[in-house]
């Protein structure tokens, strides 16, 4: 029989996760004690974000590493899109006893290499017996003077633009379903998430008005942004690169349009955001879209081309 | 049929859970964006917790609103065990489909109730389904300037004191456990923890060396802050008040020894703390213990009237 974690213990699981953990400057305590403590240098942001193995993740399709990378991206995505800079996570792990050992260190090597890439420290956590797989991140940013970007600032003038994947993680999931294990990109894509850490503080120096990280989709996400901003959003389709995996995805098995992924599929974690039409979008972004003003009796929303886009397929629903 | 949370549907949901919620002084920004912002006065504390149906609570033993209290109880209680004040907590609740829309709205308004005791914001959260009901809880807490109170600060010659429940919700798990549902107090203890809020802050005002939550048991967390800060420590059994529920629980099914209850007994987390000898312990408090160094090649540990505690029954094992 394989060592499971039930073998290792509770407390040789911790030493395991935790061992030579190095807690960054700014970090007085670190994992160990009841809490851990740190020093911001300004306004702090805290989100918290839960992966369910079967409803998020599929231990068939996805290795433990990228579960742990992609629980820790998606959450810092939520401060990256706050335009604060992410400081630290703790991670909430939840597993069945007879999970194998390796599972879990792989899946803590993965949380551990997601937190030196996006610059956030492992601060704490977690580790509870449950029937699946469950792993809570919540992270937390400093936004070290400045105020946040919320999706509530976008203003009629500004331009809509972005930075990361579109509709690439979808795609991956699309053909996963569906029994195959390629493009490699798309579900390499499905698997872990490459959140574009960094640009949110950046996109808050340069100036945008709001700002959202693309979890549920494109439309849907967007439609946050002119919800809570009360405009409307129109998006340039053309402006909206189609990767060649997509393209494949879509003629195989997606009806043909690639734009659905692009338009409805989320778990990528871009950043969107809008910028004042005078200012230029900082290096890497592209333009996508304009906001406009809601005209009298218009409910706030997404434009395709300056229509409704229509399909069958919406954004992610979590029940 | 009666109506789920499938139907109520995500947003309804957090539309429910979060309406009316207002933000404290300091909270500039709260549920709905990507992340809440908060303003720190000092070093901030962060711990999360977890509790999974069926491993920590069951439906049938609990009502909804009590384990919406107990998860931000217990997650709470490790922010006053550094010695600061309760900010805000971010929510992460994962329930099946077809959960009774009731219970999600009652087990909300157990959370907020619980917030407004403890004095924590309720600043954001995450719902997602799975097979069983799991909530994690990330707790966060202001130092306001001051250091915090570790597990590693126990000195020799210190004292040992607590503040709150000892053994109670052990017994009622035990009762719970044999089909039976009183004594009353023992049975509310473990649906609803009370752990002392304030007087983890005042702990520290007071000059506490060491502070921990009893959630694991009296020995197994004494025996943290013993370990971390290598010392012994022995405990005056006379000095532990029995309670008269835990004497008859004890009577009837314990095996006669209510003591088991509060030595090993957690999850209804009472602050332990060491203090100086010369300092008065702050009103409320109970001392029921000394600190003394190590013998020559004597391991960190915990004694009861000065011999080593024995029974079948250790602290609780999540594995």
């Amino acid at each position: 029989m394989a060592r499971t974690v039930a073998d290792a213990g509770e407390f040789g699981l911790i030493a395991e996760f935790t061992h030579g953990v190095e807690m960054p400057v700014g970090v007085s305590v670190g994992p160990g004690d009841d809490c851990a403590v740190f020093t911001p240098r300004g306004d702090v942001v805290v989100s918290t974000d839960s992966m369910i193995e079967d409803v998020h993740f599929k231990r068939v399709w996805s290795g433990a590493g990228d579960v742990g990378r992609k629980a820790i991206a998606s959450a810092v995505a939520d401060v990256e899109a706050m335009g604060a800079r992410p400081t630290g996570v703790v991670v909430a792990l939840a597993l069945p006893a007879d999970t194998p050992h390796d599972w879990a260190l792989e899946f803590g090597r993965g949380v551990r290499a997601e937190c030196e890439t996006s610059g956030a420290a492992l601060l704490g956590g977690d580790l509870t017996k449950a029937p699946v797989i469950g792993v809570t991140v919540t992270a937390l940013g400093d936004l070290e003077g400045r105020p946040p970007v919320l999706r509530s600032g976008a203003r009629p003038g500004d331009v809509v633009a972005y930075i990361g994947r579109l509709g690439m993680a979808a795609a991956g999931l699309a053909v996963l379903t569906r029994g195959f294990r390629s493009p490699g990109a798309v579900v390499r894509a499905h698997r872990v998430p490459e959140p574009p850490y960094g640009q949110g503080a950046l996109a808050l120096a340069a100036g945008a008005t709001a700002m959202i990280d693309c979890s549920d989709g494109l439309l849907a996400d967007l439609g946050h942004i002119a919800e809570e901003s009360g405009v409307s959003i129109d998006l340039l389709a053309d402006r909206l690169d189609v990767d060649e995996a997509q393209k494949t995805v879509a003629a195989a098995i997606g009806g043909g349009d690639p734009l659905v992924y692009i338009l409805t599929g989320g778990d990528d974690h871009a950043l969107l955001a809008t910028f004042p039409a005078t200012t230029a979008v900082p290096e890497g972004w592209t333009t996508i879209g304009n906001v406009r003003s809601l005209d009298e009796g218009e409910a706030p929303g997404v434009t395709v081309g300056g229509s409704p886009w229509e399909s069958d397929a919406g954004g992610w629903r979590h029940f």
